[in-house]
């Protein structure tokens, strides 16, 4: 029997485990131009507590007692599609279950690089294209600069403090715990600091007293109106995510923010679909230095298809270095 | 005797009265390149906040027992440099006082528009400038356009609302009393918003459900989240002050940050000191809206040097329609 987590109640703040309700579905026949696949690696994202408020955004709210879906890497077992033939790897939304019937646009197969399959969730996915537009195109930064990158042991965090070492930029990380912040420091990070051990503007300070070029936001809160506090002219911020701000019932401050006009900062959200039609530039930069293990990846996995709640919701503890997965 | 405006104390949060102190000042010679000046008309600016604390900034900061500057128009009583004759009017920096000298350099004659020469304190100066390049250029904002403008009666947002008019833009407009909006509406702008009879963030929804492509701030606080909350997809931010929030002993908090990245949001902070080099581009755009009529300035004149600090004080208090001056 195929099961899929459905949505069982609204989150107000920090979702909880009862939000969520394991059920089993039934699979639609397979139609032409389809194809059934076995999910083998399921992603779990931050974003998708956004889809959780029935709020209208840039993808559809999830639906109460409705299957929910997500990121997933599976294996074709059935085709009824040009081009897809049992066994194949490939890349669709239909995640949080187990197997899926979908139709074949919607599904992709993974491109013949040597790199293991759930890195195409990851430093290869949308993460790491989430990182690559994100530091070298929303914040254009260039050589030389100093860029600093909030939630550095994250996925995307990970990721843009490689790709910004690689392209030779100063990079400051911050992360929540000692394990991360050497994490941080293994990836060739120059400063790294932990965010539970003081205020992030004192050890931001102190890191870079002249400042940063670039901020990638992931965290939002303290964080962003450090940057702003260290901004130097014409800093570029690329807000990314806000995660420490998703949650929270009482609406951030900034102290800062007036700098925003003296020092001329440049702020600008982005969305990674948006550059959906720039993967083969992303693939192009990335895979070489993912082959030459310039840029490296750790997952945190969780095991069984019973476990993505628990996966998701720690998120929002801490709980994952690098990129958040779950097996099946 | 030559008097001068002096800081006698840094303010904490909104200044008073007793942080000013007008004392006689001794002039120095009139050297080769110099030209000795009598004070027409001062301006005084929100800006200068800035300068009266000890802040490293885009400017230096006034300093404590020494003589303030700004903006101001006069009228050349002597001149030992070339170019520059008895009778000319100049616009230069040495305001605050009644009498200067200075070098030729700093000065610049006029030009030979059929304006009152105080204009070019404001719809034809900095004030002019800074609605011009924000709009246009840092929001680069586009005719069919929705664009919102907070402090829409003052100097800056009073020049937006008819330039944008002009350029065939939809516009709404915030001020905090009757009179104000009505000045506001007859610049032609086709929403009005009193903040003081409600909530911004309400009121912009109900006059723009649609949402807004720019949002030009000269204020901060609960009008920048009000524009965060009813932004566009893609919609630009232009920061020119934040008025609202540099007297704040409490830091501005916002709601609707985390909407930056749903919808794309770029905010960008300007000073207009960075388009100096551009002032022909503004004078040929700018001068014959003026000329016609399309855009039309409105002055708040306090009387007197004496007066001066007063109206600076009032430019927080929302004392002043149009650009506040001093006439002497």
């Amino acid at each position: 029997m195929v099961r899929a987590w459905h949505l069982k109640s609204r989150p107000h703040g920090l979702p909880a485990a009862d939000d969520f309700e394991l059920k089993d579905v039934a699979l639609p026949e397979l139609g032409e131009g389809m194809v059934r696949v076995r999910n083998r690696w399921l992603s779990v994202d931050p974003y998708m507590r956004g889809r959780m408020n029935d709020a209208k955004s840039y993808i559809a709210p999830f639906q109460l007692g409705e299957p929910m879906d997500g990121g997933a890497i599976g294996e074709v077992l059935e085709s009824r599609a040009d081009g897809f033939a049992p066994g194949d790897l490939v890349q669709h939304m239909a995640g949080w279950r187990d197997e899926a019937v979908v139709p074949a646009r919607a599904v992709n197969k993974l491109p013949d690089f040597a790199v293991e399959p759930q890195q195409f969730l990851g430093v290869l996915g949308v993460p790491g294209a989430t990182a690559w537009f994100g530091l070298l195109d929303v914040a254009a930064a260039k050589p030389g600069e100093t860029v600093f990158v909030s939630a550095a042991a994250g996925a995307v965090g990970s990721a843009v403090v490689q790709i910004a070492k690689a392209k030779g930029m100063t990079v400051v990380g911050s992360a929540g715990a000692a394990d991360k912040c050497n994490y941080v420091r293994s990836l060739g990070a120059d400063h790294v600091l932990d965010y539970k051990a003081g205020p992030i503007r004192k050890s931001l300070a102190a890191a870079v007293p002249d400042g940063i070029d670039v901020y990638f936001d992931n965290v939002g809160g303290d964080h962003f109106d450090a940057a702003l506090a260290l901004a130097r002219n014409h800093a570029r911020f690329a807000i990314c995510g806000m995660i420490g701000d998703y949650n929270s019932a009482e609406p951030p401050s900034f102290r800062f923010m007036t700098r925003i006009i003296a020092a001329r900062i440049r702020i600008r959200g982005f969305l990674v679909i948006d550059y959906m039609g720039r993967m083969g530039e992303f693939y192009a930069g990335m895979a070489p230095l993912v082959a030459s293990g310039a840029v490296t990846s750790r997952d945190t996995v969780y095991d069984g298809l019973e476990a993505a709640p628990d996966a998701f919701l720690g998120l929002f503890s801490g709980a994952n270095t690098g990129k958040m997965l779950v097996r099946l």
